[in-house]
């Protein structure tokens, strides 16, 4: 049913399908709908734990491995060696066009909802407070940390990286995934590399 | 017929307000719309350069004057000197709550119409533009710079902005304005003061 929906909301929108649509391309009857999800909002909110989590499992399979690099130098990793770490997260992301659309579409519908807001707020929040912590122990399993909130710094990363994939996606780029990329590679080592230091 | 929009805009949204509740609102008649704009996008894009040139120029008109007491101290200014300069920045700022919430409308309308994306990123980037330049300016005037790109920094900052208001909307923030400067009290100084450096 998640499946059917993702496929459904990519193609009309939230706001333009319906339930009917979601369980005939499912093979549900509205019965089997109503007996799990009390609404197409409460059906969004699974989708996008559901996504949330495929996300942060995919970063923390590969998190440690992909940083440990910067553990094998003395001192502080120098630019192109945090430059290379970045480039290796970056690539561990799932395609994320469709799915930028589809929460850019569902924000805006909770930021109107009161009832919708506060279950899409926790969401963020939980991805948000997940993704600091595997962030902030690779770092310190390198013996590493950021100068200033490991969770403020996260929250600056993620909501600059909804920025650019918006960016792509307005600039009608065909590969949005690598205009993404391109993207954040001129930005974020740099600004890494200057907050990073070694741990004391 | 702008700020008629506006109100319209802001009571329906942009998809539920239609070209005749506009000039109504206004007291015009269709007539005088069409010899203005070409379609409610077009309208929109219009208002959107109003609301950024005047978000732009109240920032203009005082930010030398803030940012003069980071030139008075030699060397590198202290964090909370920095702290209070961030917090005058903010208090400049005009209503952005419900412009949030039509931005985000909007954007969302360019992301899916590739008639009015290219406009509607122009926009964005002439605001991103001038704002860097602005910042550059004032540093440059008190001895200081950043040691990233300020093009990118301004960047990552203005993502910020527009995510921490819209958590404060999603939060249902009686007064979403200060929650927005509490949140990014929080988070700036220690980024902005990590950063800076003195201008060799």
């Amino acid at each position: 049913m998640l499946d059917a929906a993702y496929r459904q909301f990519c193609e009309h929108g939230i706001h333009g399908t319906s339930i009917e649509a979601i369980t005939d391309d499912a093979g549900f009857t509205r019965g089997a709908f109503y007996s799990n999800f009390a609404s197409k909002e409460e059906l969004f909110l699974a989708l996008a734990e559901r996504e949330n989590r495929l996300r942060l499992e995919l970063l923390r399979d590969r998190f440690d491995e992909v940083v440990a690099p910067l553990g094998r130098t003395s001192g502080k990793p120098g630019r192109e060696l945090t430059e290379g770490v970045i480039a290796d997260i970056l690539a561990l992301q799932p395609e994320n066009r469709q799915w930028c659309l589809l929460e850019s579409e569902f924000k805006l519908l909770a930021m109107r909802d009161p009832q919708v807001a506060p279950r899409f707020l926790e969401n963020m929040r939980t991805f948000q407070r997940e993704l600091a912590a595997m962030v902030d122990a690779a770092l310190a399993s390198v013996g590493l940390r950021f100068v200033i909130d490991s969770g403020h710094l996260t929250r600056l990363l993620v909501d600059h990286f909804e920025s650019v994939m918006q960016e792509a996606i307005l600039a009608g780029e065909d590969d949005a995934e690598s205009a993404v990329r391109d993207s954040i590679m001129r930005t974020l080592p740099s600004l890494v590399h200057s907050l990073t230091e070694v741990r004391s």
